[in-house]
């Protein structure tokens, strides 16, 4: 691959997004008082007041995740980071671990574990659906060496939910010391999370979803076990992606320097943070259930099929079936064109056609579910 | 390592930073034009307006590397990503590398090297000084094996300059094809960079220094024979930091999705590339050279010495040594708590006592650096 930039001679013209209404799978509108606390005054990485702002967060944080044992804080990048640092840190080239994939991030995990080496036992099911956690723990009692098991709670290319908390009882049923891996980026905010009860070992997500935070920060938390296993048999872990250095950085004082920080995006979620405890994390899951149950039912009203299956269906993001003879992706362009909407379509070459709309932070509520439902009436009208 | 953070039962009280003038080794303070950047509507990294605007952007920053061929764009991370992934992209496991070390930053590349299971020449020199080309070439001639040699063209950690245009004229001088990896970080906007003229095949810099962006993202930049060496012998790559991947969102048309961008931070750099090219690169070149050796003059009138070299002391960075019987670390704290004046000091354990000064961004001017001095002359005159 070779690729040639022309250098700019001159300064090009300023950059003018235009006012969308952020309904597809992420990231979802920010909240005006999110993006307000991006304008407070920028203080340093290493200034003792940042240093006490970090372990505020990494207790809201925990307190999203369900977690008061373990540690829970931020990687200063997107969930894809996250996702990879609980495979890097957790997995050591040739080590057993059970993958579940009903889409595209489930498939990601497995791309992820093949370059760290790992010898992955893939467990799939079509888009819609998620492996049954039966099947789960028959695959870990035929592979009693496998360290961790690998779930996407809400997978965001499908709008599948995942019984994370039947898959946890059941591996403490079993006795195995497998950890447990969750993602949980469409998940944090917008639905419960309880990594105590559950036992959830890692978890990741992202700001820029049910949070309404703009994107770039990635929330993880890890149980005690977990952090247990970092550094494992000396295993080599890239630097940028070390939680172990990450925990110094965020938990002990005097702090140690990794990296710097992208402190106004800590700005921002840490504003995100406080606004989803002040409305109460109860009062929010009702909401984003409310809003997809409401937007679900006006799909199916006007005679779209779901691709979940209806048992596992996610409130904040729902697949909708693009019907035969329709030209899916020129109706997402029209919505982004005519009605500055975008919602998401399929994602990956493997993927059904679908529209995938989320009702996400600011969003999910009754009132941006019409003004969808009713873009759509005026385009498939048409 | 354990650590346990118990669950926020209440939601804390406003993070409230105090204002800082940001003259450490960085971040700088933004500029305000950049922080109103930020409130642009926020658009998602598959718009095809973003989509334009990654061009934009990717054009602007081959202009400040000095880069026409090859390719230029930003990781979604801080510069210590950029660091390792030109390591992991372009190194693989038993290579031979040859790696200069000044100071904290020349350190680190060798330790990544490490973890990346690479063959490291280490040549290291106390800090304040740089490798003499001579013996970089020594060392390539004693191993022609060698793939790559790195080198910190601005040392964060001692205020140095690396000589990379001679490096880079001696390399081409003896025929070796090993690339020339160039750490940029305190670089970038502040000096000059001749990627194409003087040979560098990949460096990364940042956003929170001499630009003027907050912290949050890496400009990197890759030559056609590092992008050629891509993905080479089917070495495994972590996923987040694949540049070839990376390569294909922000130049291939249609876009393919690899992760979510911090498209804040991206109108943020954006606007701060824009106002650096607006400004003039070269006359924004002459501002940090005229504010640093301002400033550096200042400290050696007042009996102050230096911790570089005089041969090779960069201008947006100095490190000033601390007297013997003054305690460095009482007067930062001072000079934060009751001027709220941040500079850096010491990074790591084997720093000599310093203080590190920037002058960087919208900070490089006379009258902040009167302002720095005025503040040391207060606190010293305790």
């Amino acid at each position: 691959m070779s690729t040639t930039v022309p250098a700019a001679s001159t300064t090009p013209a300023a950059f003018q997004p235009p006012l969308r209404l952020l309904t597809g799978p992420g990231p979802s509108n920010v909240d005006a008082r999110v993006v307000a606390a991006m304008s407070k005054p920028l203080i340093g990485h290493l200034d003792p007041v940042f240093w006490d702002e970090l372990l505020v967060m990494a207790d809201m944080i925990g307190t999203v995740y369900g977690r008061s044992d373990g540690a829970s804080l931020c990687l200063s990048a997107s969930g894809t980071s996250g996702m990879e640092a609980g495979i890097v840190n957790l997995v050591a080239p040739g080590d057993t671990v059970i993958a579940c994939s009903g889409g595209f991030f489930g498939h990601r995990i497995i791309e992820m574990l093949r370059r760290r080496g790992a010898n992955t036992v893939e467990l799939t099911v079509p888009f819609g659906q998620h492996v049954p956690v039966e099947q789960v723990m028959d695959a870990l009692a035929a592979h009693p060496e496998a360290v961790m098991v690998c779930v996407v709670y809400a997978e965001t290319s499908t709008g599948v939910a995942y019984p994370v908390a039947d898959l946890g009882a059941a591996l403490r049923a079993s006795g195995h010391d497998a950890l447990l891996y969750a993602d949980c980026v469409t998940a944090i905010g917008g639905m419960p999370i309880e990594a105590d009860e559950w036992g959830i070992d890692y978890a990741y997500a992202c700001s820029q979803k049910c949070l309404a935070a703009p994107p770039g920060l990635s929330p993880i938390t890890l149980s005690t076990r977990a952090i247990d296993r970092l550094g494992r048999d000396g295993m080599s872990v890239p630097y940028s992606l070390d939680l172990a250095e990450h925990l110094r950085f965020w938990l002990d004082r005097p702090m140690t320097y990794h990296h710097t920080t992208p402190n106004l995006q800590y700005y921002a979620l840490g504003e995100a943070l406080r606004l989803s405890l002040a409305e109460g994390l109860n009062a929010r899951y009702a909401r984003h259930a409310d809003a997809g149950a409401y937007l679900q039912a006006g799909f199916q009203e006007r005679g779209f099929e779901l691709l979940a299956d209806a048992g596992c269906q996610l409130a904040q993001l729902t697949a909708v079936c693009v019907p035969e003879h329709v030209d899916g992706k020129a109706v997402q362009a029209e919505l982004l064109g005519a009605h500055n909407i975008e919602v998401g379509g399929g994602l990956g070459p493997t993927a059904p056609p679908i529209w995938r709309i989320g009702m996400m932070g600011v969003n999910a509520n009754r009132p941006t579910a019409d003004r969808v439902l009713a873009a759509f009436d005026q385009v498939l009208a048409r």
